[in-house]
């Protein structure tokens, strides 16, 4: 289901640079999410500093973590619905600069561009962009900027402009303001789309102007948070005259002018200073002070170094495919900017681009995107299990809600830890996301080997989770006592409330045997705290024993005749989708069909029951996994975007290579060629981790399970020479080349790692850091052709 | 499950009024719906004249068929979601009458109370008041009422009150009203309660008051309707004094003085107009002339004249249990005045007495309440279906937005047409409802012979409805070729979504059958009308021999084991409700579980399989039906009202008298006793229906079905002696008198009438109108004793 919109060199094959040369103004809002810069916990969206007629609405600047919590409004209410929709706030806009010219207002709609031209570059971690407009009848402004939202100052934009004149002489107007001026609220039918600004909501604490800053402080009434800021302006170059200053509720603003001629130049630095708090403004003037010692160059320099770090581990690269490359390391730049840094803060399905679902947070965060930084950066990967950690008060509440007696129930959607799901079929109905997190406390342990996370976070937050199962589930006597678990959801959407999801109860059966393991674990190797946990969890090994029971007694569904897996108990009762009568137009489903018209037929979402077999893959055999994807792949329409990568890494598993690659192609370039037509609302931070799962997981086959440890099994995507990258596995740095012959394991650092290649053992230590091989073929043909 | 919060004494247990005595604030709400009034076309709610402080939001006067129609919210939409609600728009007061004795405002809840007596009496159809009040340290108040919502002057209400004192002397200040001034909104978790008044959607139109009539007129901006109402005053007794006028927005209201001694008084008629229209306000001054004309006793007399020929054919006399009588008449009372006597309009599930369920019709129409219309005044039965002929075009448009094809989805709730329902698990999912109307349509041919209908109304109705079933069923492969109809939602709401209902598919199966019966009958009798149909409907032999194919190969699914039909695919995979740990409080579920929990086990909120074996009855042997009771019953909460009356109805069938009479008796009283707690909101019209169905179908066990024609069953109620009603079949009258000795038919009115008494043919004749049969007696007992 390939919609480009974009030829292939709209934003250029460069493999550090996002590249767009000119001005259309129908990329406008797209661009805005490619070209926006992030730190995990500012997201600026990449608009142009002096805005466009029209497109005001386009513009965003978003503080992860910080949001409105309006009352939901249902239609018809019922019992235990979420309250409370948690929707990211909007911070002000940091980087307004009307710009007049003789008195002509610049705006790209205007006068005539003779160059425009935006370079992202991710190597630098900078958004540079060159200018050159002439107004109507008057001279050519030129002007050049770099943007940065500052990795190493996490409160920081700062921005740099040039302006100059080609030619002739003129007189420039600047008015430079924070904008906290609440939008118009949008209101789609796309359930995707987010419901935008909420102005009621929003109370103007201070507004200040001078000639040098901008101070600017509101308050959300419905969930308490102030936001402030403050900006500085710092001019060289030509004489710049201030004229006056404004400050109105939401907005302050200051006034300059200036002459130029094409020997002279200005140069301002805006440095803009964002935080938050629940309560008072938090004061920022010693903040700006203080980052006004410092240059644009600095905190540029700075930028890059942070960047280059993270290219040192997270890096992918790959040869002969540079649009690929691109796309890649695009995603993998953008789930660096949006991952929030504290335990406050996760990963948007958005990130920090868009406010698109409203900035919640999903299961994404465990099952598509904490892997990548599991494996680059372990240390980013515990804070979204910390977060988890965090909410577990909520996610006890929640549980009460739905008369789940003990334990816990993590929200299908949400920001501060409260259920936002205002659907529930398609929400609070997928009680798998306990299971996700669950096993991704496992993978993070297994990959780290950090005991005292597991010891003081992880285990609770297993143990409360698997406590769900028992209240939901029940051993069926109708299925010879078999471990039935009904009225869910799986991650197909366009199946719900179902009996025994597939997805749900195999990963709700490794949740139990986990968390049973990790009770035995927790008491053979800490005692104490394993006391202290039970006594406050009101834990005993009965109740452990209990899960063990159900995780053995668990019911998959499997059809005997087609030797497949099924969905759910009724999956194959239903007809099939009439794919051969549905307009393309028609895609996604969810657009232009009822749920009842959808849910009514066979046709997947996303990956569902493939999805386990690659998560739960060592339980099925290669010939299973091949039967179930051969039944499923035709009756999935990936109207999700997290639906490729697993396709992608099955395909891998058995042998389809031609569909390894053509998923993986949609992955890796989702968002740039904006294959779900919906980027313009933000990135899509699950599937850009699904990039990194397709190259390290599908196409190296890298797993980590315990107790075989650490293993691949590496193919070569067709129409690539080669792929290198590196993984960290407890503390020690493994770096992973394939070309066309050969695969070449080598430890980075670490004394000795071991590890599988093809099902033999290897072993690399510090004197014998490397091991090669041949590389590996194995292709099926696919019964399907190529991806569609 | 009881829950009688009233002494049995509270109203009264005179077999033709509801009385109330004394005054308790309490009652308050619920007493304003029992006492309210109607005709069809104006509802109005039993509050007081004078108003009660603190209880302004209890007064409610409507319009059948018009309402608001504000956008339905949703937390998050999706594709072809109900857009609109319509509600039941607010009327101005037309009662509304401000009283002050010396100044002191006369309001129950100030002053002494020394006697307060209010009837309704159902044989005159008048509301009936006397209130003595002594103004705090003040003279003695004898306010006397009569109040009638007129069945022969549609838009009228009038209402006569009588001011005297019994000592002394005082002045009487009294403001006169119509009120249409919006109220608040209502904002309930309880998703049984209506939205309220809406203000922002009223424009008034005008307002004018002088020193005998008041008039009042104001638009809905969302739905089009604008309402206009005229009220004159006319004296009589001792002098009174005009004293000013004064219209507002939404209010028009004339004062008057007048001095009482104990030797005078004052009578006071009041006319009050209604009217709508989509446009203009509907000019009623010459029609409030021609009311002027007549003085109240004019009224009352031909409102007394139409409540006797009503319970000429419609009473049913029990002998034996004066509280049974007392509830079974409020009940047809409240059902004669609910009625809508215009194609444009239904019967609401509340009645005209409150804005529960916003004053919605739903399939209670069909299923519950036509067939008391339907064998006492066909002629209003009739109305009913063509109300639903009326709304087939938005009922075709609602098909296409679910994806089918051709012919028509009747809305699940709606005033206008329009689907209202915004919860669609439990509301456009009940497809069933597309049977239940094809049902009542087969149900009114036969008890009436009327051809002309079926040719000219209810074959397209039949028609249209029965296309649903092959566009949402298939032929099911992995069963056998069965026809089999996933994801609907049965009458039962506490399970949702799920494949193969059986009443869904049973009443499909007998619908799809009968379209197809119609189809030859139209070729046959009435060959060029048919072709006329059919070209209009491009109705071909090849669908109706789909019909056919489908209906034989209906999937009805059942339970070998136990020898039970299942509600649905997966019912026995369900757990059983953990009845015995449910709080008392805790009933209705749906007001203390969230929907996945209650979905999640084998819990009934109302007869599911059971309606079915009563509406389909002759397909199942009293066997089957005495297992399917057995198995269900125990299951089922009743927190619907819709409930009890088929379990009373089946439990006579299989002989468990016990629990036959035990049920009877809630529904009997179901708002009398107020047994849901929510009888403030609105009676319960269905219930209401289900109280005829219970004594003729159930007690007489009256059936009348294609071919074999009328039957009865009669047995006597534990605890009655006797009774007796009429039906009316085919233009002819029969009157049924059961006692404890024998069975009594005899043929009113007619030429020749014939039936099966308990499996035996009987005739009457003109000349033989008579025949009698000893009492027949069956009683199994039941497993679980009497009905809770």
């Amino acid at each position: 289901m390939q919609h480009t919109l974009y030829p292939p060199s709209r934003l250029g094959d460069h493999p550090w640079r996002i590249v767009e040369t000119g001005f259309n103004a129908v990329d406008y809002s797209l661009n805005a999410t490619l070209f926006a810069l992030g730190n995990g916990y500012i997201g600026l969206r990449g608009t142009f500093d002096e805005g466009l007629l029209g497109a005001e609405s386009d513009a965003g600047c978003y503080l992860n973590g910080v949001y409105y919590a309006e009352p939901i409004r249902y239609g018809e209410k019922a019992y235990g619905y979420a309250r409370h929709n948690q929707r990211i706030a909007a911070a002000a806009l940091p980087h307004e600069l009307t710009l007049a010219l003789d008195g002509q207002r610049v705006d790209l709609r205007c006068g005539e561009i003779l160059e425009h031209r935006r370079e992202l570059r991710m190597d630098e971690g900078l958004l540079y962009r060159r200018l050159r407009w002439r107004a109507p009848n008057g001279p050519v402004l030129v002007l050049e900027s770099r943007r940065l939202v500052s990795l190493t100052e996490r409160h920081l934009i700062a921005t740099e402009y040039h302006f100059s004149l080609e030619s002739g002489i003129a007189d420039i107007e600047l008015a430079s303001s924070l904008n906290a001026v609440p939008g118009v609220m949008t209101d789609s039918d796309d359930p995707r789309v987010g419901a935008g600004i909420h102005k009621e909501d929003l109370v103007s604490r201070y507004s200040h102007a001078s000639e040098e800053t901008l101070a600017l402080s509101h308050h959300l009434l419905s969930s308490g948070f102030t936001l402030s800021s403050a900006a500085a302006h710092h001019f060289d170059g030509a004489p710049v005259q201030f004229i006056r200053h404004a400050s109105e509720p939401f907005r302050a603003t200051s006034h300059y002018r200036f002459a130029l001629t094409d020997q002279t130049s200005v140069t301002l630095t805006k440095y803009a200073l964002f935080d938050h708090s629940r309560g008072e403004p938090v004061a920022l003037d010693n903040r700006l002070k203080e980052c006004r010692r410092h240059r644009f160059a600095d905190y540029a320099r700075a930028q890059t170094r942070q960047m280059q770090q993270f290219w040192q581990t997270a890096d992918i690269e790959i040869d002969g495919a540079p649009r690929l490359q691109q796309g890649l390391r695009f995603n993998l730049f953008h789930l660096f900017q949006s991952l929030g840094r504290t335990p406050d803060t996760n990963i948007a399905a958005k990130g920090l681009t868009g406010h698109g679902y409203d900035g919640h947070y999903f299961w994404d965060s465990e099952i598509y995107i904490l892997p990548f930084f599991l494996y680059t950066q372990p240390q980013l990967a515990r804070n979204l299990l910390l977060y988890r950690h965090r909410i577990l008060d909520s996610a006890r509440a929640r549980a009460r809600e739905l008369a789940i007696p003990k334990g816990a129930l993590y929200p299908w959607r949400t920001i501060g830890g409260e259920e936002c799901s205002a659907y529930y079929p398609a929400g609070t109905a997928q009680f798998h996301i306990n299971a996700d997190i669950a096993y991704a406390v496992r993978q993070y342990h297994e990959a780290t080997g950090d005991d005292e996370f597991l010891r003081d976070i992880g285990a609770e937050i297993v143990f409360e989770t698997a406590r769900l199962w028992p209240a939901i589930g029940h051993f069926n006597p109708h299925r010879d006592g078999q471990f039935c678990i009904n009225e869910v959801t799986g991650p197909d959407e366009y199946t719900a409330l179902v009996n025994n999801n597939f997805f749900t109860n195999a990963m709700a059966q490794r949740h139990l045997h986990y968390a049973a393991t990790v009770f035995d674990w927790l008491q053979n190797h800490f005692p104490e705290q394993a006391r202290t946990l039970y006594r406050k969890l009101s834990l005993k090994p009965a109740e452990v024993a209990q899960w063990q029971h159900a995780a053995d007694a668990m019911f998959l569904p499997f059809d005997a005749t087609q030797g497949i897996h099924l969905q759910d108990d009724s999956f194959l009762d239903k007809p099939r989708w009439d794919f051969e009568h549905t307009p393309a137009e028609h895609y996604p489903l969810l657009l232009h069909y009822h749920p009842l018209t959808i849910y009514r037929h066979q046709v997947c979402k996303q990956a569902d029951t493939v999805l386990a077999l690659f998560l739960l893959g060592e339980q099925f055999s290669t010939e299973q996994k091949r039967r179930d994807f051969d039944f499923y792949e035709p009756l999935t329409t990936h109207d999700s975007t997290l639906s490729a990568c697993a396709h992608s890494i099955i395909a891998n598993e058995i042998g389809y290579t031609d569909k390894a690659s053509a998923y993986f192609e949609q992955v890796a370039r989702m968002d740039l060629d904006n294959h779900h037509r919906n980027t313009q609302h933000g990135i899509h931070t699950a599937c850009m981790g699904g990039t990194w799962l397709c190259m390290v997981q599908g196409f190296a086959g890298m797993r980590q399970r315990h107790p075989q440890g650490l293993s691949f099994r590496p193919r070569l995507p067709s129409g690539l020479s080669g792929y290198r990258f590196q993984i960290q596995v407890r503390g020690q740095q493994l770096s992973v080349r394939v070309d066309e012959r050969q695969v070449q394991y080598r430890l980075v650092s670490g004394d000795n790692l071991r590890l599988r290649h093809e099902g033999d053992s290897v072993s690399l230590t510090r004197d014998q850091p490397e091991a090669s091989f041949p590389l590996a073929t194995t292709a099926t043909p696919s019964p399907h052709g190529a991806a569609r």
